[in-house]
């Protein structure tokens, strides 16, 4: 379980992207929100656009593994779908703030990977944010405030991405993702696999 | 601190040669042996070659910071090129087995990255001890004994490469550095960054 966090306009979505495209082992979770659709943005992919009803029902039901409210909206991450690609051995992209990276801790804490991407610096954010032409200045304004919270709480994440140039910062997240699979713990049939290495010499 | 351990014959060697080859940033601590120099190894570049005594003299002076007696010869990491490449901000790799490993782990505990190569199978590991033609039968079984020995360590290391692509295999060696140098603790200078970020959004 792959968690990406960053302030909003720090390049995480691009990224993600990049990785999910390069990689065929990790799936993304696609997460449940209450907002209306940006321009463009599919149900079931960029998210599951929900009724605030319907939300309610489910995180109720504690079926969701994490969830927020954020800008007078709500975000979740569906359990049932994370679970399954769990359980088929597949790895699983996390694009959640640090509010669900805290609540998918207290979760699922075992196998927890947590990067935050971070802009190389404020004029950069800006202006990607600037960017954004669908959202007003206002919104702009309010994201610049979150996007400063949202960084406040970089150490709660085992790797830091500095996102000044998009290709090096792609090789550093699938570094991340690759080296993650050596680790010991996570290689399954390890034991008896060197069971019978030392059998054989 | 990148310390690679694994049975001989592992191809533990090439790897160490092909990562130093490819990456500016780390050096590799050379050991001090008392065993003789084999055709080909260069004083100061494969080993430091000393006399048993010398060896004695530096041990007891607490200028190795590990040191082990394998087949009837003494093998040791001189300290102070260490401390030395670490203090100019610099990588070092040690090749080094898993009586070294857990002494270094008790002399410079905080900051090692162990990783451990196994061979794919024991009948490539035998292929490959058979081919060093310098060696005796006899040393080729005792190898076998110790390669079977060394593998029985693998649980204390952090990371596992099963070695059976050398290209794939320097390329995983080659993420777990990156990804390792991307953790939180390791970027020096974090803090003061992220709080210029805050203070100009």
């Amino acid at each position: 379980m792959l968690v990406l966090s960053s302030p909003s306009g720090a390049g995480k979505t691009t990224l993600s992207r990049a990785l999910l495209d390069s990689d065929n082992e990790i799936t993304m979770s696609v997460s449940m929100t209450t907002r209306p659709p940006r321009p463009g943005e599919l149900h079931g992919k960029d998210y599951y656009f929900v009724s605030t009803e319907d939300f309610g029902i489910m995180r109720n039901k504690e079926e969701l593994l994490e969830h927020a409210k954020v800008f007078g909206n709500y975000y979740g991450t569906p359990r049932a779908p994370v679970e399954a690609a769990l359980a088929e051995g597949r790895d699983v992209l996390f694009d959640i703030d640090w509010q669900g990276t805290q609540q998918l801790d207290d979760t699922m804490p075992n196998d927890l990977v947590k990067v935050f991407i971070l802009p190389p610096s404020a004029q950069d954010l800006e202006r990607r944010l600037n960017r954004r032409a669908q959202d007003s200045a206002d919104v702009v304004a309010s994201r610049m405030q979150k996007a400063s919270d949202e960084i406040s709480h970089y150490q709660e994440y085992d790797y830091i991405i500095i996102n000044d140039d998009l290709e090096k910062s792609i090789e550093e997240l699938r570094s991340i993702l690759k080296a993650e699979r050596l680790k010991r713990h996570r290689l399954t049939g390890l034991a008896n696999f060197v069971k019978r290495l030392r059998d054989a010499l």
